[in-house]
């Protein structure tokens, strides 16, 4: 399985204010490309700390890209998938409507009754990890299920989780021409952080995108 | 006068690891146009948490760049500053040696025995602010030390200051092919933090440099 790990950051690496409030941080031409990028992704990765902070639907924006993946005999959208270790997903999040299948990852100690809850409301659970989702050893279970390609959208915290477990094949980012600050803002990889031993990119390619610039990285 | 704030961060925007060692992020071509950049300013400055880190000197490393600046009657190297509130430069920071001149930029607040001790040590005292270095106030005193253009190399802490007391010109950021990861490793602007009215950049050039990419940005 490919694992793309995507984001927009601003020009000092914030994917958010210290509030956690969305900021726009990039523009249109990026926000196709993000939902091309969904549209060829079997499916779609995200921390609960951005479905509690952002409630993201996560699903293809573009009808013509739905039709494409139908014709393909694949679902309209990629399959949405919550990394939460304790199963905090609220039942009325939007990432687990009908309109694609979402699977949650959760750890053992996850409380049943969140866990029953999520079930009721149509997630698939898949239960890796004591305290916390074992990320090496959930995501073979989307590759069962045939995911080959996983897109993964933030934040912070689950991007340096997969570094950190050696899960990411890609990385693609937009920095954004906007100054956030902030010593308590999420950044691009937060997490407890690297003190050696820094994972190494390739920087593949380099490309002016809206008012920004786009980053892609191969993960050595 | 003309402030251009120059960095080097890592792919998730941190300038060390959260244990603030110093990483290679960048390599000798950016190394070497830091270099020509302090040689086109009149003074270079730091915070005090990068002269208690990482003890930099902040002169020169080209010979020739040195002469060149004599021939222009300057002197070999920029002045160097350091903003420091409560005056802890120690008085064998590198930065306080003979090679050029050393403005500490203090608050009203900062002990009396430790202002005595950095100008026994040389050090160009400015007092400008109460509990925090006012560094409004005190710019316009390099400015009638002659300084024109005034290179900022960090950390943080001081390049937040600088964006929100509307004081910065130029950003210009080496994005390094690494990722260093931590909630709480010092990113480009740490500080408070913008909530709403962030400082919009303008992308004013996109360079591959080493293994990363420098961006140049003005302030808008």
């Amino acid at each position: 399985m490919r694992v793309v790990v995507n984001a927009a950051m601003s020009a000092d690496g914030k994917l958010s204010s210290k509030r956690r409030d969305q900021i726009t941080i990039s523009g249109p031409d990026d926000f196709d490309r993000v939902d091309a990028l969904r549209a060829g992704s079997d499916a779609v990765m995200v921390g609960v700390g951005t479905v509690l902070a952002d409630d993201p639907h996560l699903t293809l924006d573009d009808p013509e890209r739905q039709t494409a993946r139908r014709e393909r005999d694949e679902p309209a959208h990629p399959a949405r998938v919550v990394a939460d270790s304790r199963a905090r997903t609220p039942t009325d999040a939007r990432i687990l409507d009908d309109a694609a299948t979402t699977y949650v990852f959760v750890a053992e100690s996850a409380p049943a009754e969140r866990i029953e809850a999520l079930e009721a409301a149509g997630a698939r659970l898949v239960t890796a990890g004591e305290e916390r989702v074992d990320l090496a050893s959930a995501l073979p279970s989307l590759e069962r299920e045939g995911v080959e390609q996983l897109m993964v959208e933030g934040g912070g915290e689950l991007i340096f989780s997969l570094f950190e477990a050696g899960l990411a094949d890609e990385l693609r980012v937009f920095v954004g021409s906007k100054l956030v600050g902030g010593r308590d803002a999420p950044t691009l990889a937060d997490g407890e952080g690297f003190v050696a031993e820094f994972p190494e990119l390739e920087l593949d390619d380099v490309e002016r995108v809206d008012d920004g610039v786009l980053l892609r990285y191969a993960v050595v």
